[in-house]
């Protein structure tokens, strides 16, 4: 492309062994290099630019000091991988980020044997961390292993118990943490409080370096002498112990983590040092070093292409408000009804769309931190003292708390409404988000009603029959991405629990469409319809409970009938057949097919292009739904073999 | 029964206003009484006898200092409920818990008004109680809310998650640690050890209290003058702040949870002053007077019924050796076979079995305490690292970590043998711990191998092909309770990974079994063979990946073909189906049905009567079989209408 950056420090380095052969003052040359081969690549990609500037420095130095591959670097989450892999053997791809077929935005084991332990979720990485340090001290050829998470991952349930666990063992390994005092939103609960204290001054609140580490930092270093000695003068020893030291760690810092001169001696003496486990606290800054993302709100959190001397970020086109906001503003609307009417976020308020809601009822909107477990028993609790809680999740993260789901909210019987956003595949963030496996795992509950939205008016009248419904749980996924484009009412209405809806009424075949394929299913029975066919489409609203008698209809009726849902088999078309099989209904006067998510993940891509991939398309259901019915094609339409 | 204890106070207690009519005197008679009571009902019944004395003296002081239930208790995992049982008009049904018809083992929503929030599961206390009070707060009829959470509890990250965003809320609310240095298994974890330098010596080191509670502590009471001064002068202010108060929590304690003029005082203060979450550090003693627990190795964790006087359990009948043992041999003899075998366990080594490997290869079995997210991760990294981890969780406890099952296993394909314990319905432990949903939330996963053992030979077999297996991961699932009798060789045999087998073949009617409902089939086809029905029973043993010809050929040869399977729809039987109807063999010349647990809960009982109750015993199976293909009985097997 054009106005690619001057990079000549980066272009002499193929990999990590190349980085180990540069002095110090090349390393922090190297760094400003990857930082601009950043920008550059992220403008033409879109992606994680914020997460990933913060941690340019800190990238470098981990390379430059520890033996990678051998050594075990593990990025919790991994949206701050992007100058990893440039620096790991994949800088002739990083301009396919995220795209079909190109390098996954996070990172991923078949990728590199970088990449020792994928990530996409948060806080998994301490875990994974201490499971090599094991294979290490049982003679597997393993190095150390370093785990890097963020201040906001570090509060998940799971880092505790990593942490708690590694303490227990005491074994030799790292822990980086990286405080930018910022995850996605802006930093909530008591650790991050806790973390601010700790460097609320400057250099001088360096305030503890745990001793062994102190007695051998490079007071005398040759190269860096001055800025060695700040660092060690800036050091006190004793104080009170850290929340880390507690745990049974060695803490080490605050340092600056985009001094180089302060991460290389760390670092150096870290690994020469630890005997046992080590966290080292890292301050970084979000979108360092690019204007444009340290002045945004979000720090350049997530951003489409960009122009790089602006920062100005293309915008997509859009038909239709996204589903997020139809349903943030269903749920405002509501919220004005009901004062009872709560929501909860685990760290995702705008990625949610609470905070449509927030910004008029601020007190009644809850963003608990990364921390899904307990975001869901929470919502239990108010509903059990009468409110009336929207838990808003997304399907691939809402499985962190599925046991809270079936022990605290299904088993009790209590009246939490699940937002599941994010149903089905996702697009560029790949099979790590995918929303693929949330219908048959809620589905499976007893007293739980499961809900998918046909489209954004749908969607609108699940919110408010969720908010009107009292009998016990109920949940309602949609898709990432915008609806089709409906006119949309001041508010939806409440529709019958178990009642689905009949789209279009025809006499061969019928779509039973459960969430928003059912566009898909309008657009195969024009193909249909095209050919002479006369398709019902069926919207059935619910997985459970199962509209029967509109099944029975369907199959009194037609030759065919096709299950179809953006999910994994066990879901809605698993629960279709049970029902069908048990009433001895599968007789063969109509045959019946489940279209389902493929038996595998699907990569990133388009959600289209994913959708292709899974087998998934109008075209696909058409063939499916002819071949059913033993209907011949007149003539094959576009990509039917 | 004979030899009820005498109980003057408590017989003239009928609930928790009765008790706060009571002078502290009467108080710590009441307790002594409540124990007595609780001894004798668990030598009727067995059931938590240790951690329910441990609590009897915390339990009478709660309910005589808040104003239940209109303040909101809530005992967290809640196997410590007895006296509050006995305490909150329970006491005539007490003798019935755990049986079938009678009390829950756990609190229980439905059961009591002084149960806010059952529980069953650990920590979910604390987001519940933070729950409760944003309804209070919100205007509510609801008072304060009070959590207590034994130590063992609080190492798991969903009790950090939700004391993280109760100190970021500031709100009023009480968590009362119950720290009897001991969960089930002797105390792991860092976390552990920090509790114990809190109370490393006796009285004096009482040592610290929240200031505010400090100035309102009764100096000069007058009934308790000595003790209070005693509590007092133990305490002493400033010191460095503890994990709690950094997580922003008032951190009131140790105290010592059996000694009534401290727990009275304390609570009172907290309840009068508090403004913000308090935290009160509550010391007890696991079986607290009772000397046969106190003494035992668990502390009377879980008993069977026994005789008071000695403390002698009786023995249950056994006459094969239970699925949890013949685990935990196959395994050890697998890493004696195998250096690269671990284990992990999450807080249950002797309830999964992995102590019985743990006695031979004890550095390589790792107990991670109470947090299962951490498990299976931990468990990942171990496999990525070259090591081929058991992760041995029960199915009920295997919920809390299904996005790292998802995300960290299942997506990296890393091979993590899972074994599933305690798979089906359990017993007198009741709904919660029922492990139905397992089979579809991991059979929904594509890279998971997922199998069942039909008895307790097959679970050998499982056993040595999950070690055998590297290609990805694998799980297999049994249920609680002992085999079936079969004699056990040295060692299993590696089973072709999707292949089921015939253990009996016929004509008319197949039965095809996933797991241990296979001999539930063997009675239901010597049932129909005496009806002169022909019955084909095969042991799929997989449900990932089908054994799609066995299936074919099942179809192909009788008038029926009956999935059965300990779990819920959307499982076994749902693949199944899904398979069939995408070939087309839905025909009608053979009928299919599902038989899986039906869609409610089934409450505690003797499995075989839970089975009774879910429609899933033989009589169920022969008479589905026989309606399936269109035969008629000619005469009524007992039970069926």
């Amino acid at each position: 492309m054009t106005n690619r950056p001057h990079t000549p420090v980066l272009d002499a380095v193929a990999g990590p062994a190349d980085i180990r052969r540069l002095s110090d003052d090349a390393l922090a040359s190297l760094a400003a290099d990857v930082r601009a081969e950043v920008i550059s690549a992220v403008s033409e990609t879109g992606g994680h630019l914020g997460s990933s500037l913060g941690v340019v420095e800190l990238t470098v130095a981990l390379h430059a000091v520890f033996d990678t591959p051998r050594d075990k670097l593990i990025w919790d989450v991994s949206h701050q991988c992007y100058p990893h892999k440039v620096l790991t053997g994949r800088r002739d791809r990083i301009r396919t980020l995220r795209q079909e077929g190109g390098l996954s935005g996070f990172t991923k084991r078949a990728e590199s044997d970088f990449d020792p332990f994928g990530a996409a979720h948060s806080s998994t990485s301490i875990s994974a961390a201490l499971g090599f340090t094991i294979g290490r001290d049982m003679g597997r050829p393993t190095g150390d292993a370093i785990a890097v998470i963020g201040d906001g991952s570090i509060s998940a349930g799971m880092a505790y118990e990593a942490m708690n666990n590694a303490g227990h063992e005491g074994r030799r390994m790292f822990v980086i943490l990286n405080d930018n005092e910022m995850s996605i939103a802006p930093p909530t609960g008591a650790m991050s409080k806790y973390l601010s204290s700790l460097y609320a001054s400057p250099m001088g609140d360096l305030h503890k370096m745990a001793e062994g580490f102190e007695s051998a930092l490079p007071g005398p270093i040759r190269d860096h002498a001055r800025r060695a000695r700040q660092l060690v003068t800036g050091m006190q020893t004793g104080g009170s112990g850290t929340l880390f030291e507690e745990l049974g760690f060695s803490y080490v810092g605050p340092i600056d983590g985009h001094d180089m001169s302060q991460l290389l001696p760390v670092l150096r003496s870290a690994r020469t040092r630890a005997t046992g486990p080590v966290l080292i606290h890292v301050c970084t800054t979000k979108g360092k070093g690019y204007a444009p993302a340290e002045h945004s709100a979000d720090c350049g959190h997530g951003v489409a292409k960009f122009d790089v001397q602006t920062g100005t970020q293309a915008k997509a086109k859009s038909n239709a408000p996204s589903y997020t906001k139809v349903f943030g503003s269903a749920l405002t609307v509501e919220a004005q009804q009901d004062p009872n009417i709560v929501a909860v976020t685990a760290a995702m308020p705008s990625g949610t769309g609470v905070n449509i809601m927030e910004e008029r009822f601020a007190s009644r909107v809850f963003d608990v931190g990364i921390a899904e477990q307990h975001a869901v028993t929470f919502a239990g609790g108010m509903a059990a003292s009468g409110l009336r809680p929207f838990c808003a999740i997304y399907s691939t993260f809402l499985q962190r708390g599925y046991d809270q789901v079936v022990h605290d909210i299904a088993l009790q019987n209590l009246p939490v409404r699940f937002a599941i956003d994010r149903a089905g595949l996702v697009g560029a963030d790949g099979p790590t988000h995918a929303g693929s496996f949330d219908i048959g795992y809620m589905a499976a509950l007893p007293n739980m009603v499961v809900m998918a939205a046909g489209n954004e008016l749908e969607l609108m009248h699940m919110v408010r029959t969720a908010a009107a419904y009292d009998d016990g749980p109920i949940a309602f996924r949609y898709p990432r991405g915008e609806g089709v484009g409906l006119d949309l009412p001041e508010r939806g209405n409440v529709i019958e629990i178990g009642k689905g809806r009949i789209v279009q009424e025809g006499s061969d075949v019928a779509l039973l469409s459960f969430g928003a394929h059912l566009s898909e299913c309008q657009i195969a029975a024009d193909q249909m319809a095209a050919q002479g066919v006369s398709v019902t489409i069926a919207d059935a609203r619910f997985a459970k409970p199962l509209d029967r008698d509109l099944i029975r209809q369907l199959l009194r009726h037609h030759k065919a009938v096709v299950t179809v849902e953006q999910g994994a088999r066990g879901g809605f078309g698993a629960m279709v057949l049970h029902d069908l099989a048990n009433d001895g209904l599968l007789d063969g006067r109509c045959q019946v097919r489940t279209m389902t998510l493929p038996d595998r993940y699907i990569d990133q891509a388009a959600p289209a292009a994913m959708y292709a991939d899974a087998g998934l398309t109008a075209v696909d259901i058409a063939a499916t739904a002819m071949q059913a019915a033993g209907l011949k094609l007149k003539r094959s339409p576009v990509g039917v073999a």
